[in-house]
């Protein structure tokens, strides 16, 4: 079965699909403009006057709905608590071209092996959120397309152009555009000082941090500006802060 | 078993005990004083030098330990990588006496039915590294000593002192002690401006935000000061903001 398959990474790149699931992020999904193919729903959604309107909305949109009783919904779904609604939708296909770097000041966060699809949801949430203009997952991080990444990032993942991409391919296409890429480490300089208009921002993995190749090729290293502290931050936490600090000392970009 | 018996909130409360799992989390429990009852070990624990390493640390201090076969090992545990160690500890007993309230700054991090351990450990581990002096969890927070919320607290749960009270008795004492109480919401003011020497920073809940009784209690409302951003954040990114704003605006706390 279709949904089975693409909880495996895999079979979501070779479809061109992913999962969503639970009322909130199906909402935020069917308001995205992205492609929802079909829904399985549990015989309890039109319990709630959310869920019947949910399901009203579907029904409307002609989007095809398999309804199934609540006990055969649970074992469909790949989060542990899906709330009777799963969504297939197709990936959308997003390239550095999409990320708004022309209305400077321009974000971009760019993800380096983050392996957590919780951290992956969250850091995509506080990208949105903070302002930034795209994500850019390099090699080694978990598939943006995860139903627990896509989960976390409470509908951002709809809203915020992802690419994937290699470092070497990521950084050359930032270059082009005259965007200044900083490096995320404990070692680095205090962020919030001499920042371009255009820049981006690479976070590393929960344990190891940067790569080595990242490390060396970024055009600075930038650390949050507390002393002595904030070693031991969440990459999402310290994530969450960075962007801050870029947003902050920089007028909010307008459209 | 005690170890499956500890996946259960009322089994810890009676027996006053917690599992900690994963051979970087127990490390960090033997280095944090608390009393360590006994450990069960996977075989392949010593297949690396620092697994040997924390083997050879548990024998020296005479915990009792027990050996199993990796194949039997992972049904034991209740986090999904549970990485070769589980151990068994004594719930500290903190009380608000344990923050460092006397040593102005003081920061104090209360969450209000913060519903996701995987947040919950976040926010501990973030109250670590941005100073805060103690965590106060608010009824309808998920429990402390839930394995999740302990490992994604990175080792911070043994270290900041975690409190569980209803709010009328925190606020109570915390106003006793001279604390002003902050909550964060939206409708808030930009925070940074004016704030006193000890202080207290209520979280809500990840859907609803602060309860009515919360709202109403505190002695002012404030928000990251974004215009037209932040709506959206992760409680826990947004908690690594605020402290981060608290932490930054006053002179770091000695010792």
């Amino acid at each position: 079965m279709e949904l089975r398959a693409l909880q495996r990474r895999k079979e979501r790149q070779e479809r061109g699909r992913f999962t969503a699931e639970g009322v909130r992020v199906v909402e935020d999904l069917m308001a995205s403009g992205l492609v929802v193919r079909w829904v399985v729903t549990a015989s309890s959604l039109e319990d709630s006057e959310r869920g019947s309107a949910l399901a009203a909305e579907i029904e409307r949109r002609g989007i095809p709905r398999r309804a199934i009783p609540d006990r055969d919904f649970a074992a469909l779904a790949a989060t542990e608590t899906p709330q009777a609604v799963i969504a297939v939708a197709d990936v959308p296909r997003a390239g550095i071209d999409d990320f708004r770097l022309s209305a400077a000041p321009a974000v971009v966060l760019v993800l380096d092996a983050v392996q957590d699809p919780g951290n992956f949801g969250t850091l995509t949430r506080s990208a949105e959120a903070l302002g930034a203009v795209g994500v850019i997952a390099l090699p080694g991080t978990v598939d943006p397309w995860n139903a627990k990444s896509i989960r976390a990032a409470a509908g951002s993942s709809f809203r915020v152009p992802i690419v994937q991409l290699a470092w070497v391919e990521a950084r050359s296409i930032l270059r082009e555009r005259g965007v200044e890429i900083l490096g995320a480490a404990l070692e680095g300089e205090p962020i919030g000082q001499e920042v371009r208009e255009r820049v981006a921002l690479v976070v590393g993995n929960e344990g190891a941090g940067l790569s080595r190749e990242v490390r060396e090729g970024v055009d600075r290293l930038v650390r949050i500006p507390l002393r002595g502290r904030a070693e031991s931050l969440n990459v999402a936490a310290a994530a969450a802060i960075l962007l801050y600090e870029l947003a902050r000392d920089r007028p909010p970009a307008t459209g």
